[in-house]
């Protein structure tokens, strides 16, 4: 892909893969914009547009076919393939975390946990082990990771975000409340700030007691 | 108010926000907005532009003063006001949720949880206590509930959260994999869809590969 594609638009991907995921499990096999529009809530234009951004998917009056459009759409967000991922934060956070099992459906595999609290140290979550951080270093350089989840306190975070990504780790997935101050441009990071998220309903309670 | 100010202006608030926190805990009383814009790596430009959505607050060659700014951005967002808050889904990511002292800082009160799993009846996260689900509307009669959180499977997403309003519940924080389908439009819903952010994760990381 030369065209460098909006944000934006891959933010709205998954919800596509979502909704053909669940058209295939009703048996749907084919779909025009104008029906996936109305189910998905967003205009048929923005379907169409959004989906030729790769190259289109749909033939002139013959609508999607969903089985093709899911895998394709899987393939863009790179869920042909498996990604290895650990956990910085055993801590009731990234213990819940390691739970999903829902992640391994689409490719992500959580492979360890680590903390610094020696009481949880060799304890399982899910049958996957909980190592201390001091073991980190020869577990990156033995095993192929390719996420580190942060779910430790922000003081810690960039710190060790620095340490993951001089051990190779390409890509980092961050719960730490904090911006983190990468000194590798390189490497992807994705963001889950909980407490923002909580801010921005709680201005629209207020806006929308106004109304 | 009566201009609609976009989601996404809201969106950066809480950013800004926790910026401003950090200046006020590092002793910083007023500061440009060229400093603000480097510190946090927005343009000067649109940090005028988002705050002057809400009237300015900034003084031409005088810069902002923090506190102030800060107060007024907490104001916005309504974090001047006591939001309380229930938890539907007692399982780990529920009750790692319960676990977050931090939303408190913010005047985010987890006042119960509650679950159908009769083993959880009666126990307490950080003395917050698990109710069972069949207990919810007498609950919610007897306490002001302003956010319900949804962290249970999604096949009972729209059942609970619909029942949750029926009941004057006017806000739901969802974390189930799913578009809540709302009878009543006229409430709050703020979706945090964890699946999405890890796919979004993946298609940068295989993006990044190519480059």
């Amino acid at each position: 892909m030369d065209k460098e594609i909006s944000q934006a638009v891959i933010r709205r991907m998954p919800r596509y893969y979502r909704y053909l995921g669940e058209l295939i499990d009703a048996g749907v096999e084919r779909i025009s914009s104008n029906d996936l529009s109305s189910r998905m809530k967003v205009t048929a234009s923005q379907i169409r547009q959004d989906l030729n951004n790769f190259g289109g998917f749909g033939q002139q009056g013959y609508g999607y076919n969903v089985k093709y459009l899911y895998e394709e759409i899987g393939k863009i967000l790179g869920l042909n393939e498996k990604h290895n991922i650990i956990i910085v934060g055993a801590g009731n956070l990234g213990q819940a975390l390691a739970n999903y099992v829902k992640f391994e459906k689409f490719g992500f595999v959580i492979i360890a946990l680590f903390d610094v609290n020696p009481d949880l140290k060799g304890q399982k979550v899910r049958g996957i082990e909980i190592h201390m951080l001091d073991e980190l270093d020869e577990f990156v350089k033995h095993n192929k990771v390719d996420i580190a989840t942060l779910t430790m306190p922000k003081s810690k975070a960039d710190t060790i975000a620095n340490h993951l990504v001089d051990l190779g780790v390409p890509a980092i997935w961050n719960f730490a409340h904090v911006d983190l101050e990468l000194v590798d441009k390189n490497v992807v990071v994705e963001n889950v700030h909980l407490s923002d998220s909580l801010m921005q309903l709680s201005y629209n309670i207020v806006k929308n007691k106004q109304k």
